[in-house]
């Protein structure tokens, strides 16, 4: 069975070396009390309650899934969910970065970040039952009326109540706009729901005494399309106002999927029987409502495939180190022994690499765009807020496709080092694979993120937000360009950073005459771009290794690290410029009769 | 639940319009009278027994999987695989290609691996059951005394009885020299077999009357390490002269392996206590017997992957037509409909070409690959068998791993295509992703394969293989180097040749300072041999395609395909080159205590 060692030191050195986040807290009223001490306390006891609370929750919530009782509609999660999420609530955790006007801490996002990090990696099907729950403050808290916020989110502060989306239906997931739920307006103001949704992770399960349904619904007179689109709140019992449970509501789960992953997470068909809900926003605007939430959705799905690669990458390599199998081809290196460990045949350590280099390129991303969400909440200065929320909408697409694509790949790479043993269960190896999968769907498929990303982020307003982040990756290529320790990283950086402009140019004309192009190039593209914000924030942390690898050996190891990045997975940008520059009719010609 | 529809029409293109295999056959006196409708009304009969007896079968096998009786030690297997084996053994399917001389139909191999391609479309775990008897049977046909011959032989044709390999024990799978399963001579030249396997597939069930294993195991004087272990015949029932069964000997199953895919195989843990034996081969030399059979085994898991990714691809079309979900980018191609079938996006597109170029540049290769296997055996001149059995030495590592790889990729985009839906059990397409996963791994992983190709294939005997290839596509780029409607296809080609010429020239001098270059290049340079293959056979098929793609839709499908895979796949090979001049130092450059 996996184990699992909190990565604190990483995250300490991205959070006070690389962001020197203490600095930036200070700029934030609401923060400016945040020191490091408070931080590192707050990780070490967060570090505590995932490895040792829901790491042993995962193998048996993988082998049991969830249970739902046809009779009553009441599903029943994997033997100990129930008591771990009890001690999440008693312990605050939920409350973490929540507003202190709702009961909450008050603690800035990037921290929450990092719990969440943590908890992916001992169980993400675990943690999605208190991940969507924020995701539902967060929409209720921006959108929600002054009594919708006094009902619900002090309850989904302390986590006593949980929150879902309820987006999908049978015939439209990425299509929203196709949606059928109805909503008839009552005399009273509130709603009636009716309709069908599938696919609501954690729609009905026994962890908390009430479930907050966030539902997009149709109006009557709704103009068709996604234009027509209303959100809802309907909770599954009614909320008196002293905080009591009324009746219950009309909204039922009528089946549970049979999943590749993830099987701890109740994943719920739901029904809505003529179900109460009131009205979040307003009329039709339901989709904006709901991108709130959406947003800090996917960058919480980018938090799940780092927590996995992460938690994949320590098994493997205990294992490397274990395993004892063939002789160096350099030579024995464990003469002693029957055979060497495994870790010292070049390939294994490129697998091991692989997740590594990935785990820390994904916690300095996610970490880098958790805390421009801080900024973009927090900053006094309006313009700093508006760069902050700007840079952050670039890199929110690229947080969850290039990570989730990149945990696809390590947990995979993180199996392969087991050969055979990693296929059998009982090693947990298979199981990261598997709930790894999902992440690359849900929260809108990669592919859906990519055209967010080419086709609105970045061709939609002409490149502004690129020139933003591009005038971050010139400031530091321009401090560092003449810094020779450096060169083997700023040089590639440089060369790239110059590629995607050319390649952005070539797309924007490209698309402007036939808008598949953008379709055809988006994926490799946003690849790209994962890869020139990974090496853009691999040179920031090199410039720290390289300063202090007298001191430590944990910055010779981040060095080599970086080094192997550079040499192994930065050639993929090679292939991916190719592929996105040879356009949309080798994808397109061939007719559709043909396939 | 997946349908199947065997690919008839484009093996058929591969055996008849590109490899002309008739012709080919005139030349090997045992299979001289093969002709194309004899062929081609195999395939169709082996077609329909794949689509409607096995295909059915894939989903309740991954469901209900095997169950171990642990007081008998028999192996139940899913419901309805008995009958279809009973089928397939009444069918004479497993007699297809072998010898006359023990009740085989002598048909030559090319057409042995369509079949099986095509089982493993329908089920790839049921297919594990006849698939490793053939392995069986060619490995004693190779090296079994004319008794073991006459024993085991008729019933391993006939598939009345099974065949297995155990190879792998706890501690030792890809170094087998570590070996402890011991072998103590009896009396009457016999032997008695003790000690513990794992892993082994098809190790005990109820399919056949009597299971033949092939054991490798250590004589009491034996030598240590890889040249110390030798090769014996190990029945569940001691077979009788008259082919009854006799005693029920010491060889059992005491326990089944939880894994991730192939559920309806049983993955044995297999116990011999004193069990009953006869040498193969001699003693000593037990790899270089077994051999015979993994040479055998790798090239059928190629055709695993091959048939998922051909089955992963039918679904995913079928889906992508009839699944409506947004609109064109260029504008509504189905005005009529609610939306767009999602094949009009370039990005569905994409994931279904990979699929598609996969399973046709992968059909093309192992049956390339299967047809020299014919060569090697059945060519009358030595020469012409020396040249067969080389350039296929070289190839199989080639079929095994970049065909698995391959099928990885293309089973996940086409999983990718459901978006949400295919991650539920019920679509069939998460269960192919599964299944494809072990490919990769067993069999000898593909980092081993990779080790294989480079170390010993290629710098093993100073490219003299490599030459043999080298010249086949020299002659093909010469034929058509003047051909101005190939130029698209031939120069890419070239030019790739003459990459993998100065890589592999470079890759020698490296390995010849320091051998971790080797494991530190195989891996990508396995894939750049894969694409150099691909591409020479797409060349191939392609020259046909521009003369004929007037007459019939199928040749502008498979140029559209070819011209996909030229602009979308092959650039994978700037990366892979790049990765692989990258040498060995970043690899080995961290200290193992700093992983």
């Amino acid at each position: 069975m996996p184990t699992y060692t909190p990565p604190l030191r990483d995250m300490q050195f991205v959070l006070h070396e690389m962001l020197q986040v203490a600095d930036v807290f200070k700029a934030l009223p609401r923060h400016a009390d945040v020191d490091a001490d408070t931080i590192n306390a707050v990780l070490e006891e967060a570090g505590k309650f995932a490895a040792e609370v829901v790491t042993p929750l995962n193998a048996v919530g993988d082998r049991e899934g969830c249970t739902l009782d046809k009779a009553t509609h009441e599903v029943r999660t994997p033997t100990g969910f129930k008591a771990a999420y009890g001690q999440f609530v008693a312990g605050g955790w939920g409350a973490l970065s929540c507003d202190p006007e709702y009961g909450g801490q008050g603690l800035p996002i990037v921290l929450n970040q990092c719990l969440y990090e943590m908890l992916n990696s001992a169980s993400q099907a675990w943690t999605m039952y208190p991940g969507l729950s924020h995701g539902a403050y967060e929409c209720l808290h921006a959108h929600g009326t002054d009594e919708q916020k006094q009902l619900y989110l002090p309850k989904l502060t302390s986590g006593e109540w949980s929150g879902t989306m309820c987006l999908t239906e049978p015939h439209c997931g990425t299509d929203l706009g196709l949606l059928r739920t109805k909503a008839e307006p009552q005399a009273d103001g509130s709603y009636r729901l009716t309709g069908q949704k599938i696919f609501i992770s954690a729609g009905e399960h026994d962890l908390a005494a009430n479930i907050v349904h966030l539902v997009l619904a149709r109006l009557p007179d709704a103009p068709p399309g996604s234009k027509g689109i209303s959100l809802f709140v309907v909770p599954k019992f009614m909320p008196q106002a002293d905080g009591a449970l009324g009746a219950r509501n009309g909204i039922f789960c009528s089946g549970l999927e049979h999943k590749m992953g993830i099987h701890g997470n109740a994943t719920c068909q739901m029904v809505l029987e003529g179900a109460h809900g009131t009205l979040v926003g307003q009329p039709n605007q339901g989709l904006q409502a709901m991108f709130v939430m959406m947003n800090a959705a996917r960058l919480g799905v980018g938090m799940q495939s780092l927590g996995l690669t992460e938690v994949a990458y320590q098994n493997a390599v205990a294992y490397a180190k274990d395993r004892l199998q063939m002789r160096a081809l350099s030579g024995p290196k464990a003469p002693d022994k029957p055979a060497d460990p495994i870790i010292v045949h070049p390939d294994v350590r490129r697998m091991l690499l692989t997740a590594r280099a990935y785990a820390e390129g994904g916690r300095a991303l996610a970490m880098y765009s958790a805390l421009l969400l801080d900024q973009a909440h927090a900053c006094e200065d309006e313009g700093e807020r508006h760069e902050a929320a700007e840079l952050l909408a670039l890199l929110t697409p690229i947080v969850k496709a290039f990570l989730t694509d990149n945990g696809w790949t390590a947990t995979s790479e993180c199996l392969g080092v087991y050969g055979g043993h990693g296929y059998i269960a009982e090693w947990g190896m298979e199981q990261f694979v598997r709930d790894a999968r999902i992440n690359m769907i849900y929260e809108g498929t990669n592919t859906i993120q990519a055209l967010d990303l080419l086709g609105r982020k970045v061709l939609g307003d002409n490149g502004k937000r690129m020139k933003i982040f591009g005038a971050k990756v010139r400031e530091l290529i321009e401090q560092e360009g003449v810094n020779e320790s450096l060169q083997e990283f700023v040089n590639p950086l440089a060369d790239l950073g110059d590629k995607v402009v050319k390649l952005t140019t070539e797309l924007g004309f490209k698309a402007f005459q036939n808008r598949d192009e953008v379709g055809a190039a988006a994926v490799d593209y946003l690849r790209v771009c994962g890869h020139l914000v990974f090496a853009y924030l691999f040179v920031l942390q090199a410039r720290i290794a390289v300063r202090k690898q007298g001191e430590d050996a944990f910055y010779r190891a981040k060095l080599a690290t970086i080094r192997f990045y550079f040499a192994k997975l930065l050639p993929e940008t090679a292939m991916l410029i190719r592929r996105a520059r040879s356009g949309a009719q080798p994808l397109m010609a061939m007719d559709e009769a043909l396939f």
